[in-house]
């Protein structure tokens, strides 16, 4: 399946914590990142998760909220995506920014035109990502 | 590949307007309900996207918000779907419910345990649930 | 704490209820208004939050669901913001909307222009906004 998310990273399932309804499943990214994602414990079981498989993280672009060195700032968002601006397309209400991570992984995000101004994004320029793990979808082959 | 999102739902594409960074995509879904997705242009493009294709429409479970006789309300959500509870499973804090739509389709949410007391859901209970267009990641085969 | 996050809400913990993977954090915000957020037990832990203890309430533009009088309405979103259009900007597909809160306080939403046109919305409008529990980010100094 091919899918409109801009987001679909590879990695390897690293952590498995079931809760009544939730369970928080940890990933371990071909960038080096962590990701950290709260699905249901039906999914972990129709998708047959175990540690040590491969599987992909999914984000949608319009979830990330983007930042300046927030690693340094205490967020409840369990995802952190560090790297360098790479792309910035803007449109008439929002911005495309793309993420440069390590590894060569890039990261798409979408927020509005104002956000962008207010940042003062260039091409180059060292961001951070925040995303929330109830906002990862994951994928298995 | 397999899916943590709960709801993968096959339709076809009815519509598609492009923006300057984003594209509004109709689905006709086999329930016979429409569902309206904002994906970016690159991923139109990327997906090949046309109209009379057959696509998936993918929600996250936890991004539905429930009601009851919604599509008398008007809301900015693009995409309202109604049925009846089919299922509630409790949890510590969440509650995951399952609504009937025609068809046999099935729509899961997770909402609070709070919202689900204070909506006071029995099974068999008409419901509705509203989803932005934003929310909806598509795929293709 | 520069976000690209268009609500950036500041508050106090008010409530603190752990369950198995998540919690829910309530805050009072300057507004008056209350923030419900669902986060995971591992977030509270690393932010170290308390009760009493200043943090803001973080909100993508694109997740708020608007609406009229959705006070009167059953909704499994926990957050109902209510107040006046204060700014609507239209693209070429999305519009965004900024409603005023008590207090001066703003809170932007990004729907789409078929919503924007549906809803009819117009600046001095009485408008509200639902916001699930689970979209929303906290954040600490």
């Amino acid at each position: 399946m091919k899918l409109s998310a801009r987001n679909v990273l590879p990695g390897t399932v690293t952590k498995i914590c079931k809760g009544a309804v939730n369970a928080e499943v940890q990933l371990s990214l071909k960038s080096g990142d962590n990701v950290v994602s709260i699905i249901t414990n039906a999914s972990v079981d129709s998708l047959g998760l175990k540690e040590g498989q491969n599987a992909w993280a999914i984000i949608k672009a319009s979830w990330p909220i983007l930042g300046k060195d927030l690693h340094n700032v205490k967020l409840s968002a369990r995802n952190i995506f560090c790297g360098t601006v790479a792309k910035l397309v803007p449109g008439a209400v929002n911005t495309e920014v793309s993420l440069k991570l390590s590894q060569g992984t890039i990261l798409t995000a979408i927020i509005t035109n104002e956000s962008a101004h207010s940042l003062g994004f260039k091409e180059g320029d060292h961001a951070c990502a925040a995303v929330k793990a109830s906002s990862v979808i994951l994928g298995v082959e």
